[in-house]
């Protein structure tokens, strides 16, 4: 068997590449390791007949009308609006921090025109230069809610303290002078009407592509032969680790089916402080599902396991730097996506990433 | 028969040593008095069929990561915060006293920012050395809040009022500046999912321990041999009474299921200064049990019964220090628990003594 190219990761960055290979009539041999498509974002229904993401929650959000335009050719869509309340001090707060957050966590009664006094006032402003997340967050917002929102919350979920942590990490998370109760405020913002797993099959559906599961570049047949490999897969697991490990958070999930209509106030509620889960997810209030049952999960942040998020710091980017140096000597061999990047990307990012690779690959 | 241990009382004490011993192969002989495994913590389904706590409302909580991951060995958890709500004047208000009890109380509209100058404006500031918890209460909070919430609740409870009573009993409760609106803070809160007797069976499965229930040492057959007990009942008992009784207070309950899905706004509610009890608790409410009818208690606090609470006073802790002396001189065997030690100890407390009596013992 002949391919233009073999495609190795069936997530985003691997099935919205092959698409457009596919859409070009070039021939395509997608493989993952895995037996599903679909990489973390994969969803499922569970025993109980609820839409479960099986690898924790994904909400699609994206300001990138190209990525909206090309993922809607193969879904309709949920037009669900993310939210999260956090857990502190016994009560329920929006998140991101907004003038309803401060308003209830302290019983006063700030509006949008002098939320910037109360914010001004507990700054810590004696913080030059900012070098890592600590320092990012106590000079917008002072102790008391770096205390209770990030300080513990980072703890958990990255097993470092945010003064450890490089100031981007904390710096995707907005401090609100208004009351917008929204997580993310994208102007696209929607879940896969039929779920993610769906809309993976629909942009594989293509006479021009093969999907095989369950199988690595290893067990490959010897008679498949392509011009060009895309690589979404992890960086170091490609060289054989030669320059070392690169570091990633995973996750654990405790899934638990309850006999009730609702388990929670909000789709995701942060644990800060409490307990040894990061948060609790409840997936029919961000699927739209109804049913008389609900499924729950229980996230618990890990060291080892399945590779979630790349740690970006100064270790990490040093190995990082080795292995590009040597991607940049491979010819018709092409990295794409989170792991293959080693770079902490959403998945409107991973896409466009895809989008405009191949525009690189096959229209220069 | 030979054992290494013979543990006498199947509460947290003895339970907790048991599974220890257990885990390293050594054989234990673990006797009750009583019918039942969980000591004071044993739960069980009414004949209504509401799982209800027998000894009154039990609400497990720590900050202690090594009991909770200890515990999570043998339990899943219902994730239960713990809330009360106290009548005072007509109304029912959060307890311990946070920013709305104040609030509602009052009719003010005081916030955590402004709250430390209502209570600096009520505290009683003549107060020099604190000798009891009147003293802690007034020097706190004032006249009005000590009379409504603490004085009268504190004779029924303990028997005396509170300038009988030595300060480290009422200082257990927090008077909170914030809206925090649990009875607790720790890290970990929650129910066995399945109750605490199941727990506590879960704890004692294994095939190094007998469990041998309605049994006091005194009846013990003749051919039990064993190398080291583990006494966790009445310290005085032990020791026939030689140096006197130490005083405890115990507790009577009236259960009583009633047709209806839910009785009353909070799983407990405390009634200082009406009728004799101390509080009604709603167990439904603290276990998540879902039924069309529900059962609660009214507890009474008594001089005479099944001990519950060590009473922490001078005269207590002379007899406590002339048998300490004794125990000191005993060989192989081991007092743990709040009856033996006499301590007025949380469930996690004694967990996390039992733990830590094991690793010396066998450890050392």
């Amino acid at each position: 068997m002949k391919y233009d190219y073999l495609i190795i990761g069936a997530g985003f960055a691997g099935a919205v590449y092959a698409r457009q290979a596919a859409d070009k009539d070039l021939k395509v041999l997608l493989i993952d390791k895995r037996n599903h498509v679909g990489g973390n974002a994969y969803d499922s229904f569970d025993e109980d007949g609820v839409l479960i993401h099986n690898y924790g929650p994904h909400i699609f959000h994206t300001n990138n009308k190209e990525v909206w335009d090309f993922l809607s050719r193969f879904t309709q869509w949920h037009y669900y609006q993310h939210w999260v309340l956090t857990s502190v001090e016994g009560q329920l707060l929006p998140m991101p921090i907004n003038v309803n957050t401060i308003n209830k966590l302290y019983g006063t009664q700030y509006n949008a025109f002098n939320i910037h006094e109360f914010y001004e006032s507990k700054r810590n402003k004696t913080i030059g230069e900012i070098k890592n997340s600590e320092d990012f967050i106590l000079s917008q917002i002072g102790e008391h809610l770096y205390e209770k929102f990030f300080k513990n919350y980072t703890k958990k979920q990255w097993g470092v303290y945010p003064d450890e942590l490089d100031k981007s990490v904390i710096a995707r998370i907005p401090i609100r002078h208004n009351f917008d109760p929204r997580y993310f405020s994208d102007k696209y913002q929607a879940m896969p009407l039929h779920g993610y797993t769906k809309m993976f099959e629909s942009i594989l559906d293509s006479k021009n592509i093969d999907v095989r599961l369950g199988v690595s570049m290893q067990n490959l047949d010897a008679d498949i032969s392509y011009e060009k490999i895309v690589y979404t897969g992890k960086l170091d697991e490609y060289f054989n680790y030669k320059h070392g490990n690169l570091p990633y958070r995973s996750l654990r999930f405790e899934f638990e089916n309850l006999e009730q209509e609702k388990y929670q106030e909000a789709p995701v509620v942060n644990y800060p402080n409490d307990y040894d889960f990061t948060r609790i997810t409840e997936y029919k209030q961000l699927t739209g599902q109804k049913s008389f049952n609900t499924t729950i999960s229980r996230e618990y942040s890990m060291d080892d396991g399945e590779p979630y998020y790349p740690i970006p710091n100064d270790k990490s980017a040093q190995i990082v730097e080795k292995y590009a140096l040597e991607v940049a000597q491979l010819k018709n061999v092409y990295f794409l996506g989170r792991l293959a990047e080693y770079k902490y990307y959403n998945m409107d990012a991973v896409v466009a990433s895809a989008i405009n690779k191949f525009k690189e690959v096959e229209e220069s």
